[in-house]
């Protein structure tokens, strides 16, 4: 079956092979039965339908509104008087298995708008479909005693949808609205390949398992509270020793790379936010707030809670006179900004109303884009490196709405084109995609078990200098404009955490980790030995615990083994009598002994990182 | 003279000489004619009526409203159809202590309010004096032809008055009422011995010269922008390179000590606000915005943007079962707040509307106070011995209104009194200055030219954890209510900042100097020398300068010695042949030389300080 052709590539758009038949298109570039993006896009389209039309055999009230794919699987709207839940899944998903075993062809024909609502007539979700199409002919899709109304396209029979999966069930309101009436969403996914199917199962399983929302609470990292807000983190201990950790990695990284830190307030007059355009374009993400007049005669005045840094670094680069000399200027804040995000899109760490960014500013004359743009992309590298992601770029070109000179633009796109090409980096192209103040390129990191996240940006600027008027003097003794390059590497401290945690399963390494290792003594009268070590290290500020409670010594193994550090230390008789340590390392999954010695100078070792 | 009597103290209270007599008192303490409190008091009052007298003399339509005592000095309230200017107070001076010279008596006596309404018929300023008296009989102090209505008390004579200065010219509304006329304030000051004096205004020209906003502006540590708002502070990169330095040593310094570091979201709901207290004692300090509900049907809710950290502290003590066994739990957290002040008493980085706390709370039992009190102190200790201060402490007690058992109260004010005289610390006691929810302990610094500031704190809040009813479970099983101590040591980094400017008239110590040394190359051969060097040094995170510009080397060392770094290094033939560096030390005032790995250890050690 792999060699079948289950649909054509036709200027640019898939169809399927009755299509590409009745319409004597030769020449196509066939689509074969595998798990290419295009393959899955269509298996997955005709594995909604399979859906439907075995929830028609087992509930044949059932009435269906949209079943569209969306990234890594599909759904369909549908309902029925009985209600659907997760455990009717198996059942439905049986009775698709058995139809895409008797091999059912998948048969397309067209009828008129106004003989598919008299064919529908009855079915008041197939009415609001067709509420939505403007032309006059609409196709059918038919397998055996099933029909849908729809655009396709579809494999051309049900034997190539055997590798599915039905995930799970949710409620939907008729076309987004909560006005409307509320129906069932089906979610389920489908691949060509058994193996690719199961697969993908087992990282969903695994990603569930290391879920930051899950760890964060089982391990004690942050939580959230109703009490104070929805999207507002609250770092508890350990997580704030993991924050504090990687700031101050981060913050010597970017010391070492001859950035320099800034620090701009957190509330800035309204008035600024309307120099920039955030007032108009932006308003709906910021907070504002007012601070009142001494004079109470005089109105309060308005002060919006900053969304994003650049302002006060703007005002910082204007506030002397600058030579091109000074020139690139590079200029970087740890930067806690609020952005408001609907509370039903807030996701743990990942998507919160207050961040902290790893926000940088550079700026530098346009012929020195390109060097800058080299330096932040090896910056990039050793951070991603050292994480352990592998990562993919991509520069968005100019779009159509957009300030600056075709000059400048060029310019500042080849720049980016060529600090790529200079350090031999693949990149994509997302042609017009760029913002409307300059090219970008963003970085999308993969972490340890496939899955993408977008992290980094480096964004060219050609607006807020603009805007803000900010020139240097040039070597000509002439006012110049500079050039912004916005950058940020992990994006902000929540975020990359959430990810992070993720990719290791929260098993930090040890030059992250909150805590370095726990020591569990035998008895109480190991306790003060363990206490010794313990303290050694907390001068060089390396937070350890010991677990001395009266639980069994079993007990407390199991229990900082549970806590995912890196190292369980287990110190008894015959380690205070040789000064030694008994490690079980989760790394090399096994014990050993060392001298304190030797365990405090190679947790200090650990610890020594540059980023 | 200095053993003249100049007044009495009598029941607490100053009274002049003329009235002991007339009331017969015997036995009561003499004030005599020093730079005591007491007697500057009395002094600084007779001052304001010599200088009234004297601009009498020389503006004979002049009208006089209040002229009080201030700390260090008086002032008077008056008018005169010429205008007063600074320029002008060398002349009134000089007439002052011609009449002080004169020896002229001051002599009290009595009339009724009615009668004072008719001396001074034509004044309408000692009429609105009169309004605020309550009682029939008035006093007017006579000296000369001279007369003056006063409560006193008042030095004898005017021979006391020599050692005066009148230091400048500002208006003030009548009664401080922005409605009212506009009178001309004069400040002066005034002190027994010519030597206190003198001492005095070179204490203060010191103080201008070291006015840490003035060094701000000049060394490019940070800056206001009217555009981005008042009270606002923006760091320049040599102010967040010193504030960074002095942010990773008191983090460390914390973590060494057994705190651990949280970390709370900015804007909380207004209901915590509300079970706190603050949104009904502190709301006219406080900031709030508000965030929209996803169903636009329903209210905006209103968040508070936070003035102190302590909420989400108290909800990570209570987000899981507590045991005696944790107690004492130290959080920290580098918390940036928000406060209203008005615009008028903003001043530079010491009162501003944005700050970031060096902030601490200690939850624990209540016999613990003590133990964790005198580690707060010793902690104060190490970090005031470090930067040289001295430090006066100051317990606060239970005041009439305020909350928890007396003896709660007499527990915790007993550890506080058992910490310092454990550690055998002098204090004072204010008796009832204690906050309405516990006692406290102020502690108060001087500087380098003998001002005091008012930093750290430890305060007791038996409060906090009742109204959020947080609890440990204690030895027998028993739910328990744990005791909460906010400290901060430093206060918060912009007023610590701004003292420590002043302290050492910006000659940072290395340790926390933004920029450790500044090169100057001979000429263009020596720059890579010193870039070299400065690499080295980078890989440490030491940050330094290289002045070379076009200018003369003359020059170069001149604007590289205003900066006040500690270590001007001078590179040239000799230096890059042998290996040197020629140093010109701050604080030795001398020029020296050692070889490039000697200065690049030495810095290294100069930075690692722990404190």
């Amino acid at each position: 079956m792999h060699n079948d052709i289950i649909a054509y590539k036709y200027n640019d758009k898939i169809i399927d092979t009755q299509t590409a038949e009745e319409l004597g298109i030769e020449n196509a570039e066939p689509v074969f039965f595998d798990n290419s993006p295009e393959a899955l896009e269509i298996i997955r389209h005709s594995a909604a339908h399979l859906m439907a039309q075995a929830i028609k055999e087992l509930y044949p009230d059932a009435k269906f509104y949209v079943g569209p794919t969306i990234e890594n699987g599909f759904y369909y709207d549908l309902k029925t008087k009985e209600t659907i839940t997760d455990k009717d899944l198996k059942n439905i998903e049986k009775k698709m298995k058995a139809l895409a075993k008797k091999k059912i062809p998948i048969e397309k024909y067209y009828i008129s708008k106004q003989e598919a609502r008299e064919k529908f007539k009855d079915d008041e979700l197939k009415q609001a479909v067709l509420d939505m199409i403007d032309e006059d002919k609409v196709s059918i899709y038919k397998q055996g005693d099933f029909e849908d109304l729809c655009r396709g396209p579809h494999v051309p029979n049900t034997k190539y949808l055997q590798n599915v999966k039905l995930q799970k069930v949710a409620g939907a309101y008729l076309g987004g609205d909560s006005q409307n009436e509320m129906l069932t969403r089906i979610y389920g996914t489908a691949f060509a390949t058994k193996e690719a199917l199961q697969e993908y199962l087992k990282m969903l399983e695994e990603a569930k398992k290391r879920d930051h929302r899950k760890l964060g609470t089982e391990l004690e990292l942050w939580m959230f509270d109703e009490e104070i807000g929805a999207g507002m983190p609250i770092w508890l201990p350990k997580g704030a020793l993991l924050r504090g950790n990687l700031e101050k990695l981060l913050y010597s990284a970017h010391i070492r790379r001859n950035y320099l830190p800034v620090r701009g307030p957190e509330l800035l007059r309204s008035h600024m936010w309307k120099i920039s355009g955030h007032y108009y374009n932006y308003k709906e993400n910021m907070y504002f707030t007012e601070i009142e007049n001494d004079d109470p005669n005089k109105p309060a005045e308005e002060y919006g809670i900053k969304p994003m840094n650049c302002l006060a670094h703007v005002k910082i680069f204007g506030h002397k006179v600058r030579s091109y000399k000074e020139l690139p200027l590079r200029f970087f804040e740890f930067g806690t900004v609020h952005r408001h995000e609907k509370s039903g899109v807030l996701h743990g760490l990942l998507r919160v109303r207050e961040f902290t960014q790893d926000d940088a500013h550079i700026f530098c004359r346009p012929d020195q884009i390109e060097d800058e743009v080299i330096k932040v992309l090896e910056f990039v590298d050793s951070i991603m490196q050292r994480f352990g992601f592998t990562y993919e770029m991509e520069i968005s070109t100019r779009p159509e709405k957009s300030i600056g000179s075709d000059e400048i633009w060029e310019k500042a796109t080849e720049a980016l084109k060529g600090a790529l090409n200079r350090l031999n980096r693949e990149y994509g192209i997302d042609e017009g995609g760029g913002a409307f103040y300059g090219p970008k390129i963003d970085i999308k990191i993969t972490d340890a078990i496939g899955r993408k996240w977008q992290c980094g940006t480096i964004q060219v600027d050609f607006n807020l200098p603009e805007r803000f008027d900010i020139t240097y003097i040039n070597e000509n003794n002439e006012k110049a404009r500079p050039v912004m390059i916005h950058r940020a590497i992990i994006g902000s401290f929540e975020r990359f955490i959430a990810i992070l945690t993720e990719h290791y399963a929260a098993e930090f390494p040890t030059f992250i980790a909150p805590i370095k290792a726990i020591f569990v003594p035998i008895n109480e009268k190991h306790v003060n030995y363990a206490k010794e070590i313990q303290k050694e290290l907390l001068e060089d500020d390396i937070v350890t615990e010991i677990y001395d409670s009266n639980d069994s010594l079993n007990k407390r193994i199991r229990n900082a083994e549970k806590q995912r550090v890196g190292y369980v230390v287990i110190v008894g008789d015959e380690e205070v009598e040789n000064n030694l340590v008994a490690i079980r390392d989760r790394k090399k999954r096994e014990q050993y002994k060392m001298t304190k010695g030797e365990f405090v100078e190679m947790i200090k070792k650990l610890c020594e990182v540059k980023l």
